[in-house]
């Protein structure tokens, strides 16, 4: 049973990532202390140093040979259901539907999936049930910034190859990959566009300080290796900065939309169901699939129902696809977080 | 005797301040990533934002009623020494040096008393001589927001308004204080300067962020009150990227300067001085006069021998006054202070 202590604790952990927030937003809306020129730059200084700093600290400090490998192949299963579920909604659905069934599918993924598990997630988390969750929800971090972003990535230049073809090789196709494609040869331009979403994830900060991060915690935790304390400290300083800059730039972003929420109550709750519904759905079937039980399954589910991923809402701007849902999905997601996880807290506390 | 060991700490703790001044420099640089206006935006947000929420978390842990109030007399006796004998330099040299005699004491001032005490201080100490010997460092930073940066600015007021009546009453003076002037009057023009002062001082976040955290202590302090986790977790998640954005907007600063030493060596060297000899022999008198010794003395000295204190740059640049001497005493004194630290701590360490 939940008592009001320990939902107080998730306020007392989740609080403090909405007063972030709310600095952000108040100091564009009511202060106007920063111009749209300066929220470029407080961005750019959070996805070039605080943000990846931060994942860098969490990757460093996974131990993968002692992994929950249960618990990843649960996540792992929930994600190929929905790319399967998605697949038979395309095949049966698709021909009415023509070329915008591609592109909502991609959208369907993006926000059944991908969560903003580091800097909402671990604090969640460890309010609940305590320091030993944080790993878990670490792991499927550095997993979904390792394979499920190539996924999405991998699906949006798909796309947009596609557009480019449908257009008959028009202006967004590469020189190159034109030349392929009259050739009809499909295999160089599959491993074009390889070589292109491992280019824009390597140009990721977000996605390099993942991959360093857990190439470190491989090599230290085989050899036994310590990291030296004072590279330790360096990355620490930085990290230390992570979630307070994450929100308040969260926060600039929402001051800078005109509404809060941008594309219409339908495409809102469809969103918020995707992420809060079908996501937490998926890992239930996923977990009692690989056999979770007690307090693991109850963090399998209650990551699955953190709010969106923002670097979903990056990707959705930079490929122009469904930006305004993934942006509602990102900022109201955000504002109803709080009510939404302690509820999912109470009733998984009557769970056996 | 300082070991090996002892001084590797000190390393520690101050080279991942270097690794955000190095961030925040190669950011400009060489990695381009942000334009002149863009670095004022991460100025304004250290300054308005991580600054004073670092400060007053400091601040409202401090115990007014625990406080060290003999290191804090050793501090106020060092510092009067130090304007004493700034007094005595203009008593006998004035004369012949006229105006610019009143404009290096201020400087002198600012130059041997003001510390970057909690971004550099408080881990600098920490390292040397354990946590017990942060709470001094915090105890000082509170007089210094509160009372020694009132001084300066103070005296940097007055000069404005000096300045102003020498060239006939100019356009800097305000039309209320000429017209007292004019009457004769120097009670009614003092009281006014003492309300730009401040309202200067009110409008500067970090002063402000220091007088509300010492008042919370007192309160909290004499009435036995805890504060709530919530507010505590909240100025803790924006307080946590105070030292890093700090230094990180310092080599912002560094990189944006066309020479790191923009004031020609003579008077880098007599910067120098001040910081890293005047004020540390100033405090040794200090704390000589009421009795200090062992670690205590120690750590008065150290914290005494601490790098710029950026604000002091900051009022040097609004008032025109030796802007380039206090640059270099900042960024400067920054590259400096680790050798000096460490030359320190080992000489110190022989002391009895």
């Amino acid at each position: 049973m939940i008592g009001w202590r320990d939902i107080y604790n998730v306020f007392q952990a989740m609080l403090p990532l909405y007063f972030s927030l709310s600095l952000g937003y108040g100091s564009v809306r009511w202060w106007r202390i920063f111009t749209p020129e300066q929220c470029v730059a407080i961005n750019k200084l959070v996805a070039y140093f605080t943000l990846p700093f931060f994942t860098l600290n969490f990757a460093l400090h996974v131990d993968p040979f002692s992994m929950n490998f249960r618990f990843i192949a649960a996540d792992a299963i929930s994600k190929l259901l929905i790319l399967f579920v998605i697949a038979v909604w395309v095949k049966f659905r698709g021909e009415e539907l023509g070329g915008s069934c591609y592109c909502w599918s991609i959208t369907t993924f993006s926000l059944s999936t991908l969560t903003n598990a580091l800097v909402v997630g671990v604090p969640v988390v460890d309010a609940m049930y305590g320091k030993w969750s944080e790993e878990l929800v670490v792991q499927l971090s550095v997993v979904q910034a390792i394979v499920w972003l190539t996924v999405l990535l991998f699906l949006l230049e798909l796309r947009k190859a596609w557009s480019g073809l449908a257009e008959g090789g028009g202006d967004r196709m590469e020189q190159g990959r034109r030349k392929e494609e009259e050739e009809g040869s499909l295999r160089p331009s599959y491993r074009e566009l390889m070589k292109v979403v491992w280019l824009k994830l390597a140009l990721n900060p977000n996605t390099y300080a993942s991959i360093v991060g857990i190439t470190w915690a491989f090599i230290a935790n085989r050899w036994h290796f310590d990291m030296p304390f004072i590279i330790e400290g360096s990355v620490l300083i930085m990290s230390k900065a992570g979630a307070g800059m994450a929100m308040f730039s969260m926060g600039l972003f929402m001051a800078q939309q005109e509404k809060i929420i941008a594309c219409g109550p339908g495409l809102t709750v469809f969103a918020l169901l995707l992420r809060f519904v079908a996501g937490p759905v998926a890992m239930a079937i996923g977990s009692i699939a690989v056999g979770l039980h007690g307090d693991i399954l109850r963090v399998a589910l209650i990551q699955a129902a953190i709010p969106q991923s923002i670097t979903s809402f990056i990707f959705a701007r930079e490929y122009g696809l469904h930006a305004e849902v993934l942006s509602t999905a990102v900022i109201f997601g955000m504002l109803v977080a709080l009510p939404i996880l302690v509820a999912y807290y109470v009733i998984l506390g009557f769970l056996n």
